[in-house]
């Protein structure tokens, strides 16, 4: 019989609905050895949390998150809200002793972001538990055969990383002003929404941390329309907007060059004004024996060159939807291509088996922790410094080898 | 207090784990006025069947398919087996008074289908119920917004239409046979597998009729291993299996040149040897005033090119995942694609939809019915046909006009 | 001291201007041992003809074509002429002991192409003369690259074949009614024009030859506005063309189904009604062991995908402008690519190669010659006769391998 | 009776070979008012320059570039040679009062650069020649009617540029050490040879002036072996090179950030190193009301996406080929595509319109003139010092409104 454990998740709306997916699918197409109870979902109008619990499959919803985190029949909170509610809640459930899993960026400043994962170490130490950061593209098959090629040495030395985050939802002047664009909820704009995955992601996938960045942050349009409530990604300018405007306080684009470890170096770009682009996360790393590309718009699809003198040697688009790829086993026949939402359903399934292992410390063990997350707020908050002070800033990452540990297996793609 | 209606599912293998995954994610995406409860899912293998619910979601299990379509608890009856069972299990349920939903092909047999279609009709005149055929790409949002696009006049006069459905799963000699290489199985191979998508598509794209075929089909490889069970189409050769081979019974690929309804030709093609090709189907239709083409590798995106006088003419991307897109309010903000098994749950959705709607007879008619999938077996009778004797055949679809009339509205996209 | 020879051309057109652009160019990028000398330009308009030749690099020009066969200084005769004056210039050339260079399709008829070849085999018993059709999408390097790879077992078995050659200049129904859409000048419409290409490429590219077809052909605009001259594929309707229409003699669009040698099978379509295609000559060719496609709007790609147990199969696109690629040593570094034109100096180089050849045949032989020119003319007068009786026709082509010798070859790719 | 001019080419390597080309074919394309004599070409080695002049269509060659210089029949001198001998020539060509064609980058150095845009601007002044420098990339006619766009509007106000360069003939660290890689004569690496055509596309195409910088360079393989001679670009590592090697001089890649006037900021990279690209400049803008992206890997192609509330809105892909679109209509009909070398026949063409311009000044001036040369190379010299300091650097250009004077015409594309 399947071990059970009970979800508490905060906040039903964009993360929460894509949450809420991941745990009621996760079952049929992994099978996990502990099975996840959809217990409670928690937001701050009760009308709307309640509609969203019977909607998104929840047994109960409730205004208040401290009776999530207290409750005993939740075993892992959820923690889906804007990113001002991020450390409060998440160190209050790893105080009770709950298996955390938080969206990304971690937090709104460095600060935040060692508390949450300095509090993570010790009640991982106390009760055992997991902290895990929402950095969800890592569990994209694609993303993930690509990482093993680079950890098995397919690539080669690492020379370039090219990575950037390209939307263009605030193109338009009179999109209107999201909590994301409020710098007391969100901590900072295009820098901690989204170019926090594409630094995520070329550490985790080179293996390297970024160790030094310059960088330039911009906002185009520097005020906007206030709507009654907060705004999500999804929302388009109403009519019904006041007259009134409000201060856009955070980036609408982070530019910036990078230093990795080794003599790897490469460039990083987020923005919401690359009219054209609407989830084109795209990474790219070149080594002194093959290359890799990806683009978050063909999620199913990896591209790899490898050098060679063969006169057919040319960029290979793999469609990453065989048995034998990473996640795939448990889904669809070959070409039956998978959709953005998967890839938290493959994050809870990982989430899941970490704390149903038994054995090693190594099965036992998920990424992206809280550690990860503050590796990422680390070079985050350096490339806030460099466009504040114009000049080259070094994140503290790496030290001797500036490799990091949760790469570095040789696991045969 | 939304109305409920018992679902009880026949077949737990590939098509039973993809229409689960759509009766259970319905309610989250599209908030139907009919919910449906995943009452009971059935299957020969006893052991099999009770693990399966558990996993899939479903209340209870059984290996009485007759207990499904009699129980009151059971508003829908929905059809996932091989196309043998299709009609006992179909007509059982339609006399039952039950909505029916069958996968496609409709049946192994243009008698088994015009029966089928027969028993619909009747059921309708009686208990107003739904009977549903699977081609679930007509929901995937690129399509329907092609659709809109052609029915709206956007491509004006059709002159060709150009359409395949490429796989390559049988490239190995030695993959086993399954029950889809098996006519009394199947009916036919690629045929009634995948060129009954490509033609249904091509009739309702077009709001024409095939009305006559040259065709040919192949078998490349004759004899296959026998494995112990039925083997699905994500099977891989395994070691196990025996020496002892048996007939492949089923066409590898068809071929074929149609003239549809006005002046248009075209042609499909449909194999299981298409090396490269894992789910390639491909629909482009060119005519007067532009051109649109899909593929199913890449279902979030259409291509639309537009006949003009100014020197930016090109093809354009379209990447079908804006809210104003067909499908896509209920879903992710623009860029966060979709997966292939999404097309389930909008036609699930559909279903629901019709099912409890009120007014008039339009809004409470469902396509593709029974007899669309009558339609398109005509057309794959008239192929095989055409392939025996080696001569042209009319499919008898037509007649005067030669439209379908569910393609015929002038909706706006 | 290189061996000198000269080359008369017969028609300043189209055609004529692309082949001067190669008698031209041949020398800087092949050095070949017999150059060629522009020696004259023969054309209907003596003033026309006249700056031609001065525009297009030739010494002199004539009105007269048999002038230029007769002459002692010119050893190479091209024909870029409509399809009416094929036959009688170049039986008048090779029986005056000339190198021909005709354009494809080589003739109006069956029976007018095999009066051709049969005197293009009686001149090279008598002189040793070559007589080359000019199917020059042979010598793109990626379509080389592609037949090497075929000879040499690469795709291993062929199953499908897949041809187009999709052009849409004649959606507008106002376009002028030039010599091409003329029976008597061209012998057919899109069939005859660029279907030659594709039944061309197929058969070099597989070694197989076409046996048999089932084909329809279709003529979507039957009138069209008469301009006072004769207007090549470029002419764009002019607002002086007078209220004056005549009709449309031959087909717009031709589509065929095709039994090759062997068990493959396939498709052929060919139109000018294809809305957004250019210049679409795509060809896939798809084995037992690999698939191989080509488009020649990007013509300096060719895809490639290798049947493989290996996670990161996929369809390889190989740019085509390595040094050890066929043709490219003469011409630039990686990466900088050829044009459409390039086609037709490797045409003239390798006939110059062949025209200085000492010691195999083998060496001396150059293909597409008339014999190749005529199996093509054979595969289109069965289309013919299939779209007339509505039914398979058998080419003749073929006998007991239905292999052509000419690809026969194993060269390593 | 076209007026005829001489033209003296310095170098017959890779350039000298396409510039050749370019002479060679410009009538036939472009049928100009000043038709070009190939008069004389240059180079060191008396017997490669006597060959090189026999196969590229000069009428004889010389071993004196002072030869060239003082001729009278010799109206213009084109500079291909290595960088380290532009200056000198071009100087004392433009002191002779001939037209000047000198390849990119103008000078090894910002000192260079000054004296011969000073020298030029003398030269106009008191002979009214033309000095021009070779960034072909600007009349792909892809880019061209880019330029137009943009400059019409069409993009709107400019948010984003990315421009990258990437090549991988360096990847092998034993590729030969080539003139290129050492910087007494090349000036500098990557950044010099393709980040130039890089910088010039983007202040071309935008309209701007890059303004300010942060980069950094880089070399990955510090020695290489030493061959006998220089070898080009199209060198392959030879396995007769001895043991020897020498140090390479020059950068391998460059990567910075870049403000352009107004409040746009973009990247540009440029690699040698960057595996499996071959020959990709790619630039992208993204604009308020637009984008617009171009990769010289598929340059007759240009990306071109539109703001707006239709849902078919997208990227389209223009096939830029059709008589309309700029450089095209003295070509082929759509759909067939030009190769690399035709850009520098373009280049020519309207290097000789100015040369035979009659009337205003604007039709007389031809650009980039030396002074755009200038520009990039103040950017060029703003990049090694940024790189140096490891601080931002401004370029000096811009001032007021930092718009460049080329691309601020309204003309409609």
């Amino acid at each position: 019989m399947a071990r059970r454990i009970g979800v508490g998740l905060v906040g039903y709306s964009f993360m929460g609905r894509a949450h809420s997916a991941a745990w009621r699918n996760v079952v049929a197409a992994f099978d996990p050895a502990v099975v996840p109870e959809l217990t409670v979902v928690c937001g701050r109008d009760p009308a709307g949390v309640a509609a969203a619990a019977s909607r998104l499959g929840w047994s109960e919803s409730t205004t208040d998150w401290r009776r999530v985190v207290e409750r005993d029949d939740v075993g892992i909170v959820d923690v889906c809200t804007p990113g001002a509610a991020h450390a409060e809640i998440a160190i209050a459930a790893l105080r009770a002793g709950k298996h955390v899993l938080c969206e990304k960026p971690l937090a709104r400043s460095l600060a935040e972001a060692e508390e949450m994962a300095g509090e993570a170490a010790r009640a991982h130490d106390r009760f055992g538990t997991h902290a895990m950061v929402g950095f969800n593209y890592r569990r994209i098959p694609a993303v993930e055969l690509a990482r093993r090629l680079v950890a098995s040495g397919h690539i080669g030395e690492l020379r370039h990383v090219r990575a950037c985050y390209l939307q263009d939802w605030l193109v338009d002047p009179d999109a209107p002003l999201s909590w994301r664009l409020v710098r007391s909820e969100a901590g900072s704009g295009a820098l901690g929404d989204i170019a926090s995955h594409a630094i995520d992601l070329l550490q985790h996938l080179s293996g390297s941390v970024v160790t030094a960045v310059s960088a330039l942050t911009t906002t185009f349009v520097s005020t906007r329309p206030v709507s009654s409530g907060v705004a999500g990604l999804a929302s388009r300018p109403s009519r019904e907007l006041g007259a009134s405007r409000g201060p856009v306080s955070v980036d609408d684009a982070a530019l910036c060059l990078v230093r990795l470890g080794g003599a790897a170096v490469g460039t990083v770009e987020a923005s919401r004004f690359a009219t054209g682009h609407k989830n084109a996360l795209r990474v790219e790393l070149n080594g002194s024996r093959a290359s890799i590309a990806f683009d978050l718009e063909r999620l199913n699809e990896l591209e790899v060159y490898e050098v060679g003198t063969d006169p057919t040697a040319g960029w290979r688009r793999i469609l990453v939807t065989e048995p034998e790829h990473p996640y795939l086993a448990g889904w669809w026949p070959p070409g039956h291509v998978l959709g953005w939402e998967h890839s938290f359903t493959h994050e809870v399934a990982d989430l899941l088996a970490a704390i149903g292992a038994t054995g090693s410390a190594e099965a036992h063990a998920v990424h992206p922790d809280f550690a990860d997350g503050l590796a990422v707020q680390r070079v985050l908050d350096a490339i806030e410094r460099s466009a504040l002070s114009q000049s080259w800033v070094e994140t503290g990452l790496g030290g001797a080898g500036a490799h990091l540990g949760t790469s570095t297996d040789n696991e045969e793609p």
